[in-house]
C-alpha cells in the first residue's frame, strides 16, 4: 500500500425530484435536485474491496425518493437536514453527510390575465440552493442562489488600474455590467425562517448590484457582502462569484456612423472571473 | 461534372446583438441573435471558385451592428423585413434572403419592492422568433415562440390507444403533461403591429394549453393551433411542436409508502415527439 | 373547425441503447441512440381525441430494445429498416415511419501497448448516421456523419468576392479552414454492405475537405459532394452543412510582436453556415 | 466595514488560443483553453475601489496571446509556468498566481490509408491539463486528464454492500462499470520531461481501470491512485472523480425474450459520484 487517503467522498448526483403538492383550489409544482455525499471511516472499500460498510447509492436516491413522499419540500434547507440526518443513521461507517438541493422554482402559468391553478411555467433559470452538512450531531446550514444573468447600462465605471506590459484597455466611466450570480452563504445559526432568510439575503444582493457606484466588480462583489450581513443576522460567511461577461462596444466607423454606448457584442470567450469568500468582522 | 445543385444556402448565423436604449428616466435593454441566408445563383461559387458574385458574410454581421444602430429593434419582424432587403440589395446574385431573429427578454431588475431603470435581469428562457422572407420583391412573415417549458397537473388523460405487442404502458385518466413549446406561425399579411399580434397568438397558446380537456398530445397540439387561428385572423398557418417530457411515477412501496399522483421522476430520455403544421382551412 | 392538418408526426426520440456483444476473446460494445416517427391518417387523434389507431410511444422504446435483443445493431441502416417495418406492422394507420439511427463508436481500451478485449473507450465525436424510410412498402435508405471537426492549416483562400457597404473582410490566400461537418447522403438502393459504402463516402469526403485548393467552404463543399457521387455509385443525392468557424488572427504589433500566420483566437460567435443539396446529374 | 475578506482571486477564464507551428513538411495544430488567477493585497479593491495595485484582466488575456507567440505550447505545465511568472511581475500587488491550461488533441487527417500533413481531425474529447501555481518564488506544477469516457463489460462486481432501509440494489459478479475520469496529480518536484511522465501516469491510470479486480467503484479508484505512484516517482499527490454512469439491463421478459446481460440503458440521472485525494505514504 503506498496511497493513504488525504480525503474522500462518494455519493449520488442529479437526483431529479418533482413534487406535486396537491390543494382543492390549486396546486403547486416542486422541482428540485438533490446531491449526497458521505464522508467517513470508507479505508477499507477503498483499499480491501470490503463493502461491508457501504451504504450503496442506489439507498440514497431511494431515501431522496421517500422522503420526498413523507415531508414537504419547503423549506429546502430543512429538507436537506433531515435527509442528511437520515443518512447518518442508514450508514454507521459515515463521519460526515453533505446534502445539496438545486430549486427550480415554477409558477402558475398565467397569460391574458388569466392564471391558471394546475398548469405551470419555469419561472427563470435562477436556482435557490440549501445545503445541510452533518457531523459529530451538529449541522451547518447554507443557502444560496446561482443562474441569475443580470446587468447594468449605468452607474459602472473602471478606472486607474494597472495595465503592465500587455494591458491595452482603456478606462471607462460607463461600462455595460454583465454578469451570472453565484451566492452562498453560511448561517451561524439556523434560521427560524430560511425562507424569509433566503429572500432578504437574496434582496440585499439584488439591490445593491442594482445600484451600487461601482469602481470594479471586486468593489461590487464587496458590497453585496456587507449587504448580506446587514440583511440577516445569522449569516456569518458569503461566497460570492461574478464572472465579467464582456459586451465590445461595436465600431461603426467605417460605416459612417457613430456608437454612443449603445450596440454591443456580447463576447463569450474570454471573460473574467471574480471570486471571494467574506466573514462577519 | 457530376453534381447538380438541388438547393443551397449560405450565410451568417448566431450573429449577436445587444443595444442599449437610453431614456432619461430608465433604458431599455435588447438582446437579439440574428441568423441571414442568402440563397440564388451562386454555380458559380460552388463549382468554379469564382467568388465575384458572391457577397462576404462578413458584410452580413456588420449589417446587422449598423442596422441595429439605425433603427429599433422592435418590432422584430420588422427589423428582419428591412435586414433582409438591405441584404437583396447587396448581392444581385440572391434571389431570396432570409432573416430569422430569437429575442431573448430582459426585465427592469426588480427586489423587495424596488424597480431599477438601469439594471435588468433575464425574463427566462422563453425565445421569440421573428422570421422575414424576402423573394421576388415580396415578403412573408413569420412569427413565434420556443423555450417554454410549461406543465399541467390535471385534466389530461391517455386512454384507448393502440399497443401493439410491444407497449405496456397503462392507461392514465390524470397524468403529469410536460412540454416545451415550439410555435411558427406565418402571416398571410404582415400584421399592423406585430408585438399585439403575436401577443395575443402566444396567449391562445398557453391558454389552451392550460385548459384544454387533453386526450393526448397532439389533440391539445390541435387545439392550440385552432386557438391560434382564432385569436389573429392574419395568421395563415402554425407549425408547432410538442415533446412529451416525460414524468415517472415513483413506485414507495417497497419503503411502504403509497403515492398518490405525488412524487414523480423526470425521465430526460427518451421522450415523446409530437409535431404538426396546421393551415387555417 | 379551423385548421387542417398539412402535414404531422409523432414517435419517440433519444431512446438510448448499449449493447454488448459478447465474444469468447473480447467484446464489442455498441451505442446507438434511436428516434422513430409515425406519419399517416391520425387526424381523429388530432381532432377529436380519438387514440383507438394511434400506436403509443412506449410500445415505440420497447422494439427498439427488442429489435436490439433480436439482432444485431450492425450495419446500422438495416436495423433501421427493420424497425420502421416492424413499426409499420403494428400501427394499420400509419402511411409512413421514418427510423433514424445516431451510433457512438467505442474501441477497445488501449494503454501503453496493451489493448484490452474487455474495456473500451469513446474514440472521437464523430457519429454515424443511418436512416430508413418505409412507405407503401418501399424503403428509401439514408446514411451520414456528424460532429466531425476539421482543421486546414495550408491551401484554403478567399479572394474576389463582394463585399457591399459593410465588408471589410481582407483577401487571403490562405486561410486557416475550420468546420464541424454535417454530410447526409440518400442511396438510390439499398447498398450491398452499407458499410463499406458508408467508408467509402466517408473516406472520400474527408479526404476532399484535406486536400482540395479551396476557393471557398462552398467550393469545397461541391467538391466534396463530387467526390461522394464518384466514390459510390448507389449515392443518388447528398446534403451538406459545413459551419465556416472563424479563427482571428491576434494583432501582437502592441506588444512588438510580428504574427506570422500562427497565433489565433476561435471565434464562437457569430459563425458562417453553407449549406447545400446536391444530386447526382 | 462588516465583512472581512477571507480568500479572493480573480483572473480571467476562457482564453482560448490556437497555434499553428508551420513546418516544411507537415504542420502541428496546437489548442489550448487557460485561465488565470491573481490572489494577493487586494483589500483597497474590494473595500475603497482603489484600482491602482489591480492588474486588468484584458493585459493577462494579452499575456496569453503574447507568450503563444514567443515560446512553445508544448509542454503545457512549462507555458503555464512562464505565464504564472510573467503574471507575478506584472503585478506586484499579487501573491499568487494560478494557471491552468486544458489542451485538445488534434491529430493529422488520415482517411483511406493517406495523412494529411496540414489538415487535421480532433482526436477524442479528452482533455490533458496542466497547472502551475507560483507563490514566494515556487512553483507547483500539477498535470491531469479529463473528459475520458471509459466502459468495461467484464471483471467488475459489487457484492455484500450495506442496504439501509431503502436500498433495492441486487448483488451483482458482473456490472457494466462505465465512468468519465477526471484525474489531477501534483508533482513533488517538476518533472524533467513533463510528457513522458504525463504519459506514464495516464497509461497507468487506464490500465487499472480496464484490468483491475473490482469490487467497487471507490476499490478501482485506489487501484488506480496505486498505480499512478507507481508509474511515476514526481507524482506525490493525486485527486480521482469517478462518477457511476449507471446502465439498466432491460427486462425484456414482458416481449418473451431473455437479456443475458446483453441490452443497456445508460441511464443520465441519476449517477453515482466517488471522489478521493491520495497522498503518498
Amino acid at each position: 500500500m503506498t496511497a493513504s487517503i488525504a480525503s474522500s467522498s462518494y455519493g449520488k448526483a442529479c437526483v431529479h425530484l418533482v413534487k406535486v403538492e396537491r390543494g382543492p383550489e390549486r396546486d403547486q409544482f416542486k422541482d428540485v435536485t438533490v446531491e449526497v455525499r458521505l464522508a467517513g471511516a470508507f479505508e477499507a472499500v477503498y483499499r480491501d474491496g470490503d463493502n461491508s460498510g457501504l451504504l450503496s447509492t442506489d439507498a440514497m436516491t431511494n431515501a431522496v425518493y421517500a422522503l420526498g413522499r413523507r415531508r414537504s419540500l419547503d423549506p429546502p434547507e430543512g429538507f436537506a437536514e433531515a435527509l442528511a440526518r437520515d443518512l447518518m443513521e442508514a450508514c454507521p461507517s459515515a463521519r460526515r453527510a453533505h446534502v445539496s438541493l438545486a430549486v427550480r422554482t415554477w409558477e402558475p402559468l398565467a397569460a391574458g390575465g388569466v392564471s391558471y391553478p394546475r398548469a405551470f411555467a419555469r419561472a427563470g433559470a435562477e436556482l435557490r440552493t440549501a445545503c445541510a452538512t452533518v457531523e459529530e450531531g451538529r449541522v451547518v446550514v447554507e443557502a444560496g442562489l446561482e443562474g441569475a444573468p443580470l446587468v447594468r447600462t449605468a452607474g459602472s465605471s473602471f478606472r486607474g488600474f494597472l495595465r503592465g506590459r500587455y494591458g491595452t484597455l482603456q478606462e471607462t466611466d460607463d461600462r455595460l455590467l454583465a454578469t451570472d450570480v453565484f451566492a452562498r452563504w453560511r448561517y451561524g445559526r439556523t434560521p427560524l425562517d430560511p425562507c424569509v432568510s433566503f429572500g432578504a439575503v437574496r434582496t440585499a444582493l439584488l439591490q445593491t448590484f442594482a445600484s451600487h457606484p461601482s469602481e470594479s466588480l471586486q468593489h461590487t462583489l464587496y458590497a453585496m457582502g456587507e449587504a448580506a450581513f446587514a440583511a440577516c443576522a445569522d449569516v456569518e460567511a458569503i461566497r460570492l462569484a461574478l464572472p465579467n461577461l464582456h459586451h465590445l462596444l461595436v465600431d461603426l466607423a467605417p460605416f459612417g456612423l457613430d456608437n454612443p454606448n449603445q450596440v454591443f457584442v456580447p463576447s463569450r470567450e474570454p471573460r473574467g472571473v471574480v471570486e471571494a469568500e467574506l466573514t462577519r468582522s
